[in-house]
């Protein structure tokens, strides 16, 4: 495979100058081979957001993006506003060198890796993006802060991003195994009028059906053999719904599955609309397991549509 | 004075539209008179948000953005987010007619005079914007929740205009007299990276001294004469700070002096740094006198540099 190294830049003002350059030059190519019959496409940006340690999960993400747009950005940032005091921002995997391997394979052009200070110069910002009463269910509720500290670094991308793609289209991706946080980003882009698409991805799962982590390399061997359990239960809980409609599923026998793993802790299994994370209701037009868990000493979530 | 009226947009795609058209027409007639000594400007945008009832000190602000910009749009949006739950939302003056009069007058092109729907469909939004302690201060500490509304609907039109403007400018345009609001709308720039500049500008006042404000409709003749005192205890403060300096005031008197005044009761009057509204530093590099009180039943706010 032909791969081409992308940019890597530091600042705000780098990582702009890269992207204007970048979507003004696939202009000038689009325009120069547009015919009468075919007129020139518009440019368009693919941005991922991530906090690295990139794995096939994300390079499915990329790769999407690349097949869609003219210029694909990637953002590594390991956002300390995401984590809790008492979670793992000190030893959160930080592998520029590997992650840049990853972007450069999937097709991405331009890294923006700032540093903690170039994200909040004078320390945590003053105003925040709160994520509602959506924020503090699930995720939000194990972890509190998490979802306006993402939703707070994610707006400032969107800024920084429009603040430089001048006429071209921003498409924004983000995977559905952080069903809940996408279903936020989907959220925010609505309320606050961001001229931002949000494109959802499929979760990437190993053959054995574990879906793919950034937090997986902290699973001993034995922790990922127990951690096959989630995906085993999500399915299991698809298959009910397929014969027995979403409204008739064993969730107490489910969840006793799960706690009955060796070295796993169930935290919650529920039905969900993935509109307000609420129960589905009869107007409801989908319906997602919800699932996370302990296993050992690393939380891992996973996601499954039912039908 | 020759004025041709302005534009008035209801929905968000109209008023886009709008300032797409007006921005791109403006930078035509610029690159057409461009020479080769005097090449062509790029067309910057003005914009002026407001909850209508446009007086001078409204006026004034587009008067400026008029001058500094080829293009100039206003918000007329009484927002029902920063009003509280017994304040005056249903009784705000609404006067589009003679607003829009106001605006014409002062050379604006562009009016957005959306309906509370428009602006937020399906009711209250979900995710909104945390002004953070600053918001929790003074006008924050009596009307819990006023600026986190008022940071929510501007960054939505700021939203909304990045998403046409393609490369051309934002200045947006901000009165002195609400001086927390104008400090909390610079850190949200600064802290959420909006492609903005904001541009404050100075308090207009009536010769006998009393700041406009849209509220003063409320003031019986005697309660104008009454609320004089506000605009005349900042000015002694500000006489006192240029012979004594600002940290050797004498407040206790100014605040006697006030509430001394029949039908005023004061609220707060202290001296702040207006970078972060705490008490002023020996690094502060500026000091204001901030004053609120009820005059009446309408309460009202003023501020003044001090040196």
């Amino acid at each position: 495979m032909v791969t081409s190294q992308p940019v890597i830049t530091r600042t705000t003002e780098e990582f702009q100058t890269a992207v204007t350059r970048a979507l003004s030059a696939a202009q000038d190519a689009f325009d120069a081979s547009a015919t009468e019959e075919e007129p020139a496409q518009a440019a368009r940006l693919g941005f991922i957001p991530t906090m690295g340690a990139l794995h096939d999960g994300h390079a499915t993400l990329m790769r999407r993006a690349r097949e869609q747009n003219a210029v694909v950005a990637v953002s590594i940032f390991v956002n300390p506003l995401q984590f809790g005091p008492n979670e793992d921002f000190e030893t959160y995997p930080r592998t520029l060198e590997a992650d840049a391997k990853v972007a450069a394979e999937a097709g991405v052009d331009i890294i923006f890796a700032p540093s903690v200070d170039e994200m909040y110069p004078g320390g945590s910002p003053l105003i925040t993006v709160s994520s509602g009463e959506l924020g503090n269910l699930f995720e939000g509720k194990t972890r509190p802060g998490h979802f306006d500290g993402a939703l707070t670094v994610v707006n400032k991308f969107f800024n920084i991003l429009e603040g430089c793609v001048g006429t071209h289209e921003i498409l924004a991706y983000f995977g559905q195994k952080d069903a809940q946080q996408l279903s936020l980003m989907q959220r925010m882009v609505a309320d606050f009028n961001h001229p931002v698409t949000i494109k959802p991805v499929a979760i990437v799962r190993e053959d054995n059906g574990l879906a793919l982590s950034s937090r997986n390399q902290y699973l001993s061997d034995e922790d990922r053999e127990a951690a096959l359990v989630l995906s085993r239960t999500l399915a299991l809980l698809r298959e009910q719904s397929i014969s027995r409609g979403f409204d008739r599923l064993d969730l107490k026998s489910a969840r006793d599955y799960i706690n009955g793993q060796d070295n796993v802790r169930l935290d919650y299994l529920e039905i969900v609309d993935p509109e307000n994370f609420a129960a589905p209701t009869e107007d409801s037009k989908r319906a997602l397991a919800l699932v996370a868990a302990y296993v050992g000493e690393t939380r891992l979530i996973d996601n499954m549509e039912l039908s």
